[in-house]
């Protein structure tokens, strides 16, 4: 039996997190549980435990990292709450603890995990979230989805088709 | 329901390890899970491979936290294999991680481990591992076990005295 | 006498960046010397090596954070040469570590580093890099200079207004 | 002109350090200043002030890697002071930075970095501090020297005689 894939989603805290936002994110953790993916978030709200919440909704496995040293401020749907200790450098740890990476709306926190996540190699999609430009204007090349069952779709065939 | 405590296991890697320190490390991991406990530990062998293979053999959850950035060296017997790509820095995350720590045998990684968790205020018992002299020789206060049943009760029932 | 101010300058490596990027950051270095600035950086080449070469040759105070555990990687051109050992989570100290942020050149490791900076609340200014467009397709609020004194003078004033 | 030697200098924060262990820390840090090294320490007070105020008082160059992310809880005597935000993992890159340890005292936290050096294979020596002892009682090799001179002459002959 092969390993589980681990996806990270990423996305804004509560209140930035839009109730849009965190629908996708409760659909795409619900999709990744029912793939037998283990979810990886920040281990808070918003986008974080409502891709939390959809995974055990199905019964899936979610790690959350927490940005400090205290266990109890975890969602209450997080298989393994893992207090870093690390403020917001433990946005790199999320990122480097998946096999990809699901970014669901903006933040200027989502966009580092993003960028590092491109900076690594690792597979991305957004969902509803900010686009980047380079110098001359043109838009970079982000892999963007309409819908949860599209952005799991697309992010899990991408990281069989590169062998992670 | 409460939340389970978390158990960081830490001692050397193969094959600094010894097999006693093997030994003691499969009961402490087959202890643990008995009384429900998230086994933690760095993900590779010697001590960290026996206490997650003990957990693993009572359906316990354990969680890996490795060096490295590659999941594919974690021993076969983790829940959850976290890359952190911080070398050994990630040791303190293994007891950032952590309600409490166990300490199997005796390294200097495994030291620095132990001392962190002090620093931390975090309760340590010690199988087998060295002592540690203040500068007028007298031996400071670790607690030691003799054995995986003596190290669990003690830990645990420190753990459950402090409230964490 | 006040302390200095610490200035990051962040942007891709060689041979990513570009030969515009390197005058640039030279330039850069060298007023941030003069203005009496630490200039901070990830302690390689590109952007990086430029930024020190230009602060060196007005006798200023360059310091570098090394992804690796080899400090004989670092350019020649810095004060104090830092391996960190934490990989790529070296960015965010880089970031950390600095009361302001100049971005030279686009990459998605320099686009980590500027959305982080923007995440902790720190002045950034942009020449020459990537621009970030939201989910309605408004390019966000980044300031960015069309030369080095521009960027100099335009982040020196934000962190003296903001009292940092 | 080869790069300057760095040597972090690690002990107990006040209050507990005595007042020996300044005295010693003091003495340490003008010495390595005096031989041309780049005395690295945690930046706080206690034997991290002291080590960096002997140093500074001998024109010598001093960084701090501070815990937090507030730059002026520093402490006054370093060239460089850097907010990590990584809480006590900084310890970890603390000795990092450095080419050799001198520990001044013991506390969990001193012991914590000197096990982290000997673990990387650094050379450490030790004035006034805790010694460790393997599972059959014996004491482990740790180099200790009973003044600053012979610690900083001890540690630079070993530096030298390994090739750092």
């Amino acid at each position: 039996m092969s390993r589980p894939r681990y996806v990270a989603v990423v996305g804004p805290d509560a209140p930035a997190a839009t109730e849009a936002d965190c629908e996708h994110a409760l659909a795409v953790g619900g999709l990744l549980a029912e793939r037998g993916c283990v979810v990886v978030c920040g281990g808070l709200g918003g986008v974080m435990g409502a891709a939390a919440e959809g995974a055990a909704e199905r019964g899936g496995t979610t790690v959350g990292l927490l940005p400090g040293t205290d266990r109890d401020v975890a969602n209450p749907y997080l298989t393994i709450a893992i207090p870093t200790g690390l403020g917001q450098s433990r946005n790199v740890l999320v990122v480097r603890a998946a096999d990809g990476v699901i970014a669901v709306g903006g933040s200027w926190g989502t966009l580092s995990e993003l960028a590092m996540a491109r900076r690594s190699g690792l597979p991305v999609v957004s969902i509803g979230g900010w686009s980047v430009h380079d110098v001359a204007g043109a838009p970079l090349d982000l892999v963007t989805a309409n819908s949860a069952a599209e952005a799991v779709d697309l992010l899990l065939d991408t990281i069989v088709s590169i062998g992670r």
